[in-house]
């Protein structure tokens, strides 16, 4: 007896081909936790070459904006998922209707692939947010300077769409650079989302990975660094007071129920004096949860993989009592960290990843992570790490 | 100006590309350990499709016994390691002399290939094993007969070379089948080596990590039980007194320092009423040392690579009180284990590894890992795991 090639919904029994949409490091490090599962994987990568193209048992070379290279991947694999946000949901929309399992769903991601689609959403949950202001192209400035005289000229302007690590995201100094932002923007058909400044205590990142059946775990809210909008450091569990660890998570697994997400889900939050508020979502494994790799019973790549393909959630429990993160930058003088392997490994206890990323000053290129008993040491031994690599230190944000 | 391709003894600095003689699941396991690091390797494959075939750099086929295929991969790499012993030490030697880095080198290498040339070695080193006798092809059967009667028919019989997992293992019952056994195998050109059945109170094993430095780490002892020659199940650290940890510890790192090993050696002993014996050597990557991977600060695997490439060495420290390894072997039905994968998981804290090979009754298709505070307990998760995957659970040997 025939069965069909593919069932609209793949069961939990049986080996399934996963497929994922972009070949950067996310995809890398999932295909690393794929391995020992002996989980097969294919990735539509940009370019060969790109760091996932090695591990993955097939490579499909195309943009997630063509139909027909990603008509190629559902055709490749029974489940897709995603490296990035940078996805066409009309397409992924056609796929799903057509029988290909995506998950996180066209209906749950588009929250994190729209900012403003994403702020108006959590509104509607009543989760705290800052104010907002959304300006579609043809919208009048004056809705601008309305909401810049409300919450005053120190706010954020964020492409709604298009944007990571920093870009996207504006801070203009006058009234007449708010205008010619937006002008740009609305001029490239992207709506714009106004936020105001807040005045941030610390920035907080919630972890969460949801089942098909609804399952759903929590890793420990973590502390984070951040400059020019990219991720410096992340500390488990930080020093941040329980309840606020429990209100983060709560937020998060809200959102992820609320959502009928399917995988992993990062939060990233402001804590203000006015209490929590959330700033991004996205529906990946995420950079501020490398720490999970070794700080956790399983990590967020291992949990996404299971989450997609119908299997168990793993424990997130920690593997130490403090666990530090920090992102390897390219060095300022253009020069390989790979050179320099020796020198940061001789750091006790320094796990690095190198994302195989041809070196450029900025550039994220790997992390490293440590383990250990105490938040302080355990921050400085992969500061000696990452600095052994090249990366230079800069102070955080007063 | 010019540099030579290759050195003779390339420098800790710059890049290097591994080559490994097999693509087994060690191999597979150290492309899982090489890739965060951004590790080029070369595999050495009997055939496509092998385990470390996925997420190699570069696949060559062929036979290590085959001069052509082993200069093939000492061009590709600037450092030849070993996934398995059955390797050619002449064609080892003369790449060695033209120029490619041998790690661990022929000279050591040639003690893990041959048990006959171990046990004189060893014997030499003054480090107890069980009594033997080498019977080379050509030699008289009473030899034998002596042999026989000093330490009584309770003996077991070994092929010199290319033997595993207990295979080339043989316990005769009576003079006239060991006879018949030292016939065929002295017909095979291949060296006998006997030795008497010692009484085994536990089977232990020691692992070791020798960086071309002279550095040195060694892991803790574990508690090994071993069924039909095949490694079962590992605890580390077991229930071993402190003197019998470091006393194996001290046999494996004066083996290691004397025959200049560069790279992982697992020492295999039986506890014995009259104290340790050395049962078997491996140079490389070792199943008794699997636990590692997450039990360890640094695995068995990672290790390997940074000493054989002359990196810094990491630390083996425990990552919990108590840690347990039971292999998967194929179940008698045969059953793919890779469709039970959603029960196994469901195991709290089980680590599984599978090796991407097709199942067949008996055959090592995995291993699972699982970490916790009490000894019992943690074993009795990983069993559950096994068993959830359709391993058969045998007793120990009484």
């Amino acid at each position: 007896m025939l069965t069909p090639a593919k069932a609209s919904e793949p069961s939990t029994q049986g080996l399934k081909t996963l497929g994922i949409v972009g070949a950067g490091q996310l995809a890398r490090m999932l295909i690393e936790a794929a391995s020992p599962l002996d989980l097969q994987i294919v990735v539509l990568a940009q370019a060969d070459g790109e760091p996932a193209t090695l591990g993955a048992s097939r490579t499909i070379v195309g943009l997630a904006s063509d139909p027909k290279a990603m008509a190629a991947l559902a055709e490749a694999c029974d489940v897709i998922t995603f490296d990035h946000e940078l996805v066409d949901l009309e397409i992924l929309s056609r796929l799903e209707a057509e029988g290909t399992a995506i998950r996180p769903a066209p209906s749950a991601l588009r929250y994190a692939c729209n900012k403003a689609d994403m702020r108006v959403k959590l509104s509607e949950a009543d989760i705290a947010c800052p104010r907002f202001l959304v300006l579609e192209p043809g919208q009048d400035f004056s809705l601008a300077e309305d909401f810049a005289s409300m919450v005053g000229l120190a706010l954020v302007v964020k492409a709604a769409t298009g944007g990571y690590d920093g870009r996207g995201v504006f801070m203009p100094e006058s009234l007449d650079e708010l205008r010619q932002i937006i002008d740009e923007l609305h001029q490239e058909s992207i709506t714009v989302l106004l936020e105001e400044r807040v005045v941030i205590r610390r920035e907080l990142a919630a972890l969460v990975v949801r089942g098909i059946d609804g399952s759903l775990v929590t890793w420990p809210t973590v502390e984070t660094v951040q400059i020019d909008g990219m991720c410096q450091q992340v500390e488990a569990p930080g020093d941040l007071p329980e309840a606020i660890h429990e209100q983060a998570s709560r937020i998060a697994a809200e959102l992820a129920h609320s959502l009928g997400l399917v995988g992993v889900m990062a939060v990233e939050l402001f804590e203000t004096e006015d209490g929590l508020l959330v700033n991004e979502l996205a529906m990946r494994p995420h950079n501020t949860g490398h720490w999970t790799i070794e700080g956790a019973v399983t990590s967020q790549f291992e949990n996404h993989l299971r989450a997609v393909l119908g299997l168990s959630l793993g424990s997130s429990e920690m593997t130490a009592a403090a666990v530090a993160m920090v992102n390897l930058l390219g060095p300022e003088d253009g020069s390989e960290p790979r050179d320099r392997l020796h020198e940061a490994l001789a750091v006790k206890g320094a796990h690095l990843h190198l994302y195989g990323k041809a070196a450029r000053p900025g550039r994220k290129l790997g992390h490293v992570t440590t383990l250990g008993s105490e938040r302080h040491e355990v921050l400085e031994r992969a500061w000696q790490a990452s600095t052994a690599l090249g990366t230079q230190r800069k102070r955080a944000q007063p």
